[in-house]
């Protein structure tokens, strides 16, 4: 170990109360994304960042203004043209407290109840943003950065269609880096140290089946007119075959099939069936044959029916034959699958099954890649090297079936790999009442990123 | 002819004025049921007919209040035991206005345009009530009624849940009666009379797939857990085959099959394809193999999904799995089904269908059994004739689509048969704007009644 480092790490470990002051600071404004009247708030917030980041070293810091909340840069390329460059993500706005009667302390008033911080943001994730601080500042409080470090911290994460995207477009060479580090997924456990090398794309649509020009009586009509909603269960359940696949011609055609390698560190996991049995509260799993519950959710594309309308749904009865029905559906993408090819595959697939006694029109809403990470990469090596210090374990290599557009976009438009961790654990509560961050873990972080950072330098 | 038949029919001739005056006079009564504020008017239109009842000479008149909507009843018993007796329907309530910006003139002003008055009520049913009490009144005026006569008119036709049921249960002396005319329905065309022999049962159920515990999201559930909206479309799209048929077991087993005589009197009716098609704004008619489109709406079960829900359905797109779908779902009956049996065959059912991966629940909202009238029965015989003279033509028979539980309930409690006639035409816009009765076919209908009463007694 390197002197630097050492002290680095030392440092990091004298320095945990005044990350906890930093974080207790950060979350104390309510920078809620999506209330048009904490826009004071999300100003404030980016202040406070601006004023950080200048404070722990950083040689150049920025606001960003965007038609709705500013993103904060900062960088430090001291480290020279030889060392690779990090691009650190971060948002740092927030969820709504609500609901707001189930929260045992106030939400924006952290709370510290044993090893466990509680409050709104705690873990998703000013805790993972001030833990990149704390983590850069030991260092350059100690001595110089090992590698370049440019931060980029968006305030529109949990608020739909983020501004990023078309910022990132814009600076390409701002945020020309070697690779990308995401804190803002999390561990399976405290001692399980965990590295997300791939995330489900994802393609969501909205179904529209059309009958007839107005509802009808369903006593009079009942028997002559095709019902749209009729027609949209025919097709909706049509989607599906009894092995749980999904029937839509080619949509198996670009999936990456998983190696045996790769299925030896899934069923690594700690999310055995008993896992998903408890969380969901359903007595029995359902899914696609052939494979595991974490390969379903993580690494096999799928096919979700997420809401359905048709006629009359309040109490009672109404005897009405519906003009039309709705449903949204949308399919979870994995490597190489393209949400766009899909949306072509949906509509041959309507085009092919609806009956010509209705009318029907989809509609695109989202569309996002799914994505994917060298797990041989250097950048992830270096990860697995660090945790490995500092947990005393491989990490585990986890896919996770939501998807996190920002990983996509910096992907696809700066051409560069993701290497994406946290240090939240499984009962943080991440967008629920009596969010928290373990204590304990955060500050392992930290230190785990002290050694990463001095591990991409070898 | 008896002279004392020409004479009533030369006085109902005569007093088409008096009788128009009389309907715009109970018409002015806005007696919405459904609408608590009108609740004085749902009362005077009682007393006002009460009022009439004695005034054409009917011999005992009565309000029996209920605990919402007071039942009107009158009898004049004169032509003695060897006379048959008949009990006269009506309902003196009225649907609300709405849409109010669509009326050319005030709904309860009414208004004369042409050959038509315009208003609600006009066609249903306060014409239709004046005009069993012109007929009876000319008839009266002019000597002694051939037949003995009972009115039952309720105030809660429109509205879900009427106690008629309850107090035809507990009044089954006071309305004895030797047949049921029900001048509640009408006819296809204004020289085309009807009868109406046979309305649709109707079972009306809700239908609820329970998946998990609570929403989840669908990005990290989705692949494991069965989706109670995919759940439901399977379900749903089950119960019919591609011939169009309802395939729960049993279903048509009880259904009476159209004898060829029959078949020829419903083609005889002008309901073509065309029809349905213009109506419904359709390119396409759709429905079970091998029966025409009249058959399909009167005469064959048919069972329709009346409203779907499951999950997100506002704009824009939420990645929820959801915890459960909704359905509604009807089925119309024909003799001899039974809405109970159907309930159980529903049952049966999803009980064989529904996968073990979820919870499922059957509520039962309403049950009504199907009615057919015999269509040689004297009192029919009768019409026939009564119409035959009027318009110089035999009556259509139409078996109607739509439920009226009054019919059954009467058939059944009381174990008479019904005539179901009117003199209401397409066009009249019931329960819609601008509702309108045509003037000369209603005065046809006075005439066609005044026959109708002496051919009884023959």
């Amino acid at each position: 170990m390197t002197d630097h480092k050492k002290v680095a790490l030392l440092y990091a470990q004298d320095h945990q109360k005044q990350t906890l002051d930093k974080m207790k600071e950060l979350i104390a404004i309510p920078s809620i994304s999506t209330d048009p009247e904490r826009k004071d708030d999300i100003q404030k917030a980016a202040e406070w960042l601006k004023k950080e980041l200048s404070d722990l070293g950083m040689t150049k810091v920025e606001i960003f203004p965007t038609p709705r909340h500013p993103i904060v840069y900062a960088e430090n390329l001291n480290a020279g043209k030889e060392a690779p460059t990090v691009l650190i993500y971060g948002h740092y706005d927030v969820q709504p407290e609500d609901p707001i009667d189930e929260w045992k302390s106030d939400p924006f008033t952290p709370t510290e109840v044993g090893e466990f911080l509680y409050a709104r943001g705690s873990t998703d994730m000013k805790g993972q943003i001030i833990a990149t601080f704390s983590a850069v500042e030991a260092i350059l409080q100690t001595g110089e950065l090992p590698v370049n470090i440019k931060f980029l911290i968006e305030g529109e994460e949990e608020i739909g269609g983020s501004y990023l995207e078309v910022f990132i477009k814009e600076n390409k060479d701002l945020l020309a880096c070697d690779f990308f580090l995401n804190p803002d997924t999390g561990m399976l456990g405290p001692d399980l140290p965990s590295i997300t090398y791939a995330l489900r794309g994802i393609s969501y649509f909205e179904l529209r089946i059309m009958g007839p020009k107005q509802d009808l009586h369903s006593g009079t009509y009942g028997g002559v007119i095709h019902n749209p909603a009729q027609v949209m269960t025919d097709l909706l359940s049509g989607l599906h075959d009894d092995q749980g696949r999904v029937t839509m011609k080619g949509f198996y055609d670009k999936v990456l099939p998983l190696e045996q390698e790769e299925r030896d560190e899934l069923s690594r996991l700690p999310l055995g069936d008993d896992h998903y049995i408890d969380q969901a509260g359903v007595s029995k799993l359902w899914g696609e044959e052939g494979y595991t519950s974490v390969e379903r959710t993580g690494a096999r594309p799928t096919l979700e029916i997420n809401g359905l309308y048709s006629g009359f749904i309040d109490e009672g009865q109404k005897t009405v034959l519906p003009a039309y029905a709705m449903a949204k559906v949308s399919t979870r993408l994995v490597p190489d699958q393209d949400p766009d090819e899909i949306y072509e595959l949906f509509k041959t697939y309507l085009a092919e099954n609806a009956p010509d006694t209705v009318t029907w029109q989809l509609d695109k809403l989202a569309a996002d890649h799914p994505s994917m990470s060298d797990r041989k990469s250097p950048w992830i090596t270096a990860y697995i090297k660090a945790a490995e210090t500092v947990w005393g374990k491989r990490p585990l290599f986890v896919r996770i079936g939501g998807s996190v557009p920002v990983v996509v976009h910096i992907q696809q438009i700066l051409g560069v790999d993701a290497v994406n961790i946290g240090f939240g654990i499984p009962g943080g509560n991440l967008h629920g009442p009596n969010e928290n961050v373990h204590l304990p873990t955060l500050y392992k972080g930290i230190e785990a990123l002290v050694h990463f950072f001095f591990n991409l330098k070898q």
